[in-house]
């Protein structure tokens, strides 16, 4: 199988190794950025296509892995290809490649990417949509390599499942980044909360969070959530999320 | 070493399990559930005690772990103690102890507890405070038979320590609870967040959360935010904690 990769951000990075790692030939790689492209291309034995007319039209597969807004105009230059051509987003849908091409889908890995740190993907959900049988069969094919979790999901669904994403993930990494505002501001390390956050991702491994939620709110502690409040009367954002989200627990006692 | 713990919930249950498993005898056990008292002095070969007044006054340190509001009123009812007294609260003052006691502290696990789950206390930091040099020192002789994370911190920096670790822990177990909300409307499985869920709190082990922020809101992708804005809008608590977290995220950049 060759896959042609059409990105070098952090999506496209991790997954193109990753591919390439599982012995499969990423023979291309673009980018906006040819600089970006040459590197990713130099660390997969790939080569790096500076122009989107040199994409090997006869590849098996084009996983596209840019952008959400700019996925529908790369689509359309690439309207020649004859493989199957497939997006890594979240939140477009199957449907930017109509018209376009005969096999198309979506190979969506559930997971948050950054460019300094290695991740296995041999848990990560590779979550897939395809406008065929043959096209979800070489998808499954491909995902199979990688990984040992494979959902298949419809557009609709998916795009609930990348909301779900950000509140567990985007939102949650903000809610660290406050904390760590919070430390700073009185000279604290960052260090000391490590524990807590590794622990708290663990405690729903095995459980759902509705059931092991701790805090004062969920203990109905006014007199903490009140001192809590008072504290923060100087920073109006930190203490506006304090009440919405310590409201939002008390909803579900 | 003798030790009495005054509560049995969640937070004295596993401090005294881990007091014992180091071998530190803990003595009694008092609750104002006398059950819930009796449950955890059979873990540890302890004594239940109905009474407070039955307390060994001659023990040389008390842990007091129950709610906030009540650790005023208890030492209250425990001044003829002449051992070393110390709480465990994130939230409550040293000087509560003041003018009861000669030797008092602060013996402060910042890590979140749940009856269902066992933990190791071995990185858990234990952060201490105490009146003076020798309740110090003893705080310090309990506190490193059962972790290696040990940091002095006053009251005052404790609070804020203690406001930081609702908004990485207490906050971000909500927002897990928010995307199963939105799984479970869409017959998608909690299941499929779990492996995001330890990723993103694995991601700050190494690095700072500013520097691996992702998603919609940090790559200011107004398309998404719009449309993320849409499938909340028959869920207007979601899509204020939705705007309200993407802003801040967004102040950030």
């Amino acid at each position: 199988m060759k896959v042609v990769v059409i990105g070098a951000g952090n999506v496209a990075t991790h997954l193109a190794k990753a591919i390439y790692a599982a012995n499969v030939q990423v023979t291309q790689v673009w980018s906006y950025h040819n600089q970006n492209a040459q590197t990713l291309a130099n660390q997969i034995n790939a080569k790096a296509i500076a122009n989107l007319n040199e994409i090997d039209l006869d590849a098996d597969v084009c996983l596209i892995s840019i952008k959400d807004d700019a996925i529908a105009d790369i689509a359309n230059q690439l309207k020649d290809f004859r493989g199957l051509i497939a997006h890594t987003s979240g939140a477009v849908n199957l449907e930017v490649f109509a018209n376009h091409f005969e096999n198309y889908g979506v190979f969506y890995p559930l997971q948050t990417f950054s460019k300094s740190k290695d991740i296995s993907f041999a848990d990560i959900p590779l979550c897939l949509e395809a406008n065929n049988e043959s096209s979800l069969t070489r998808l499954k094919e491909l995902a199979g390599k990688l990984s040992k979790n494979i959902v298949e999901i419809n557009s609709e669904k998916r795009k609930m499942l990348h909301l779900a994403a950000v509140f567990a993930c985007n939102f949650t990494n903000h809610l660290y980044e406050l904390a760590d505002e919070i430390l700073k501001a009185n000279q604290l390390e960052f260090d000391i909360l490590r524990p807590l956050i590794v622990e708290t991702a663990a405690k729903v491994q095995n459980a759902f969070p509705l059931d092991v939620q701790t805090g004062p709110a969920i203990r109905n502690d006014e007199q903490t959530l009140i001192k809590h409040q008072e504290l923060l009367l100087q920073q109006p954002q930190l203490l506006e999320i304090y009440k919405i989200l310590s409201d939002s627990i008390k909803k579900t006692i």
